[in-house]
C-alpha cells in the first residue's frame, strides 16, 4: 500500500499527488495563458513550464498584470540550509535564473539557518550558517549575477528582516500559525516565529524602495504555506500580497519520494565523485522488469521510473529526444542498463561544470551578499 | 474590596503584597547577610537596601560567592519604551547605579522596543523605537558612564541577540513559555518569541568573552519570568544562570497601584513642569483625615500615603529624617498641605537637576551604543 502523502515544509514522505496538492494547498493550476506570457516575455521556452515541472501558482495573473502595467516585480527564492547542495535543490535555482532573465528582475535568495537549526534538533546554529555559506555557492554556480542578486543570510541579515519580521509577527497569532504549520504546544518558540522572518524577505524591497513592489516566489510547494501568512498580513502592512510559482520535487532515486538530506544515498550530491554518481544511479530505482527477456518483450515503465524523471526534469531538455527515449523504453527498444549509463555520464558532466563554476563562486561570494 | 493583586511583565494592579509574590514568583528573601555584603563592597550604605525597597532575588548569593573567587560579573537592566520616562522607571536606574559603583561592572541597558510594539496594540515599531532613543536620555542622565555601559535597542542590535536568542528559544516549547507567561492562542508570535530575546541579553557578555560570565539584573520583579526562562536553558547553552534582585513599585500618585503609562495623571513624569507636578502632588492621594481638626487630633496614615511613599522611596534619603517624618505625621504634627508642598519641592529640584543631566546627555548618546 502506497504510503499516506504528507507535505509540509519540514517533511515530505509518501506518493505525491499533485492535483490533491493544488486543492489541499488552495493553490491555482498554472493555466497556459500564464505560461504563454512567461515565455514570450523571456523570448524563449523552458521545458521547467513546458512539461509543467512547475505547475501550481499564487496571484501570478495579478503580478504580471501589474508588470503589464508597468509595475516591476522582484523575485524571491531560498534554501534550508541543513546540508550539502543536491540536485533537486538545484532546479528551482534553474528555473529562478530562466525567470530572472526572462524579467530582468532583482532576486533575493535566503538562506535560513536559524529555521533549520529551529527544525533539527542535531544541528547547531553554527552549522546552519555554515552549510549556508557553503549553500550560496551553488547558487551562484547556476549563473546569477551579483548586480541583481543578493544573497540573505538570516542569523547574518537579521538587522534588516527582524523589524519587517516583527510586524508580520505581530499580526499573527499562534493560532493561526498553529492552523497553518500544525504547531503543537511542544514546538519551540523559535520554529512558532520563524514563518515571520521566512515572509519578511517577500516585503524587503517595498520596505527598502518606500513604495510597494510585488514579489514573485518560485519554491517548492511545501513552502506555500509561508506564503498563506504573507498574504494574509501584507495588506494590513501596507506591501502588495506576493505570489508564488510552485515546482514538483525531483524525485529521490530509491523508490518513491523526495530527494532526502537525512538519507545521502537517495540522492546525487554536488559533490559526489564520478564514481559515486555511476554507483548511485547504477543502483537507481527504474521503471524496468525482471529480466532483460521481459523487459525486451513487455518494454519498461517509464512513469514509475526514477531514471527517466531525471531525464525528464533536467537531463534531456528536447522534448523530441524525451519522446523518443520513453518511447523506446516502452517497446523494449533500450534497457535500464544504457539508460543509466547515459544519465550517469550526462550527470558528471553537468556537476564537472558546476564544480568548476562553484569554485570560481568563492572569490565572488563577497559580492553577492547584503552589505 | 481591594482590588485582585495581578503582576505580570505586561500588568500590575491592585494591591500588591511583596511576601505573596516571593512565593508566587518562587523567588527568595534578600537577607541580611546579602545586604551587608553588597554594602561593604560599596562602602556606603543605600537606602534602597536599608528600606528593603529591593527585597527579593534569584542567584545573587552564588553570584556574590563566585566574585570572592575571583569571577566578576555584569549588571543588566532594561526598560520597555511605550512612552516618555516616569519617576517610577527612574527608581531601578538609580540603584542599578549604586550597584554598578560598587562593584565596578560593566553594565547592559536593554530597551524593548519590539516587545512594546508586540504588546501594545496602539503603538507603531516605528513609535517604540522613538521612545528607546528618547528612555536612552534619562537612562544616561542618571550619572553611567560611557566606558562601562552599553545600550541595547532590541531592533537595533538585533544582530547581536537574534543567535543568541535562537538558542534560548531552540530550547523554550510554547508549553514552557505558555505556563511561564500565561500566552494563548491569541497571542501574536512575536510576544511568544520575544522572551528569548530578552533573556538573551544575560548571555551577551558569555558569548563575547567565549567564557562564563555571570549576571546579575535588578529590575522589577514583575520581570523575574523571563530569569526562569533564562536560567532553566542556561547550563544547556553552557552559560552561567543569570541572577536577579527585584524591586518594589514606586506607587501610583492615585490610590494603590504601579505608577501607569496608560494613566499619566498617576505619574510624575521627568518632562512635567512645575506647575504640573506641584498639581499632581497636591492631588496625590494620602494618608490624611478629612479635616484639619480631625488630622491634628488622631493624626495621619504614613503607610498608606502616596505622598509619604515618595519620601521612603527617593526623595528622604536620611532615614532619622524619615522617621520624624512619620512620627510627625502619626501625630498630626504635620498636615498633608505641607508635606505636599515640601514634596512637590524636592521633586522639582530633582527633575530640575535630572532634566539639565538629559540635555547634556544628547550629545553623548552615541558613546553608549553598541557599535
Amino acid at each position: 500500500m502506497a504510503e499516506k502523502m504528507v507535505v509540509t515544509p519540514w517533511e515530505t514522505r509518501g506518493e505525491i499527488d499533485y492535483d490533491k496538492l493544488i486543492k489541499e494547498f488552495g493553490t491555482e493550476k498554472l493555466a497556459e495563458e500564464l505560461v504563454k506570457k512567461i515565455e514570450k516575455k523571456a523570448g524563449k521556452s523552458t521545458h521547467f513550464l513546458r512539461r509543467k515541472i512547475y505547475f501550481s501558482h499564487r496571484g501570478l495573473k495579478k503580478i504580471l498584470e501589474d508588470l503589464d502595467n508597468g509595475k516591476d516585480f522582484v523575485l524571491y527564492t531560498g534554501r534550508g540550509p541543513s546540508g550539502e547542495t543536491h540536485l533537486g535543490h538545484l532546479l528551482p535555482y534553474l528555473f529562478t535564473k530562466y525567470l530572472q532573465d526572462a524579467f530582468n528582475a532583482k532576486l533575493y535568495y535566503e538562506l535560513t539557518d536559524d529555521e533549520k537549526f529551529f527544525t533539527k534538533e542535531k544541528l547547531s546554529l553554527k552549522e546552519c550558517t555554515g552549510f549556508a555559506y557553503d549553500n550560496a555557492l551553488d547558487f551562484i554556480a547556476c549563473g546569477f549575477k551579483s548586480e541583481n542578486t543578493r544573497i540573505i543570510i538570516d542569523t547574518k541579515d537579521i538587522g534588516l528582516l527582524y523589524p519587517i519580521a516583527a510586524k508580520v509577527a505581530e499580526k499573527t497569532t499562534f493560532s493561526t500559525a498553529k492552523a497553518v504549520f500544525g504547531f503543537s504546544n511542544e514546538t519551540n518558540i523559535g520554529w512558532i516565529f520563524f514563518p515571520a522572518i521566512q515572509a519578511s524577505v517577500a516585503f524587503i524591497e517595498s520596505e527598502l524602495k518606500g513604495k510597494r513592489v510585488n514579489c514573485l516566489i518560485p519554491c517548492g510547494i511545501e513552502q506555500d504555506p509561508y506564503w498563506r501568512i504573507a498574504r494574509d498580513v501584507a495588506e494590513k502592512l501596507g506591501y502588495p500580497k506576493p505570489g508564488a510559482i510552485h515546482g514538483k520535487f525531483l524525485p529521490g532515486l530509491k523508490q518513491g519520494g523526495k530527494m532526502s538530506a537525512s538519507d545521502p544515498s537517495s540522492a546525487i550530491w554536488v559533490t559526489d565523485s564520478e564514481k559515486e554518481v555511476d554507483k548511485k544511479i547504477g543502483n537507481a530505482f527504474t521503471g524496468g522488469r525482471a529480466t532483460v527477456e521481459e523487459q525486451r518483450r513487455l518494454g519498461g515503465n517509464p512513469e514509475a521510473c526514477n531514471v527517466h524523471a531525471y531525464y525528464f526534469f533536467l537531463f534531456e531538455q528536447d522534448d523530441e529526444k524525451l519522446a523518443r527515449l520513453y518511447d523506446d523504453c516502452r517497446k523494449g527498444k533500450i534497457l535500464c542498463g544504457e539508460c543509466k549509463k547515459d544519465l550517469a555520464k550526462r550527470v558528471n558532466a553537468f556537476l564537472k561544470e558546476h564544480m568548476k563554476r562553484r569554485e570560481e563562486a568563492r572569490k565572488h561570494l563577497k559580492e553577492y551578499l547584503l552589505k
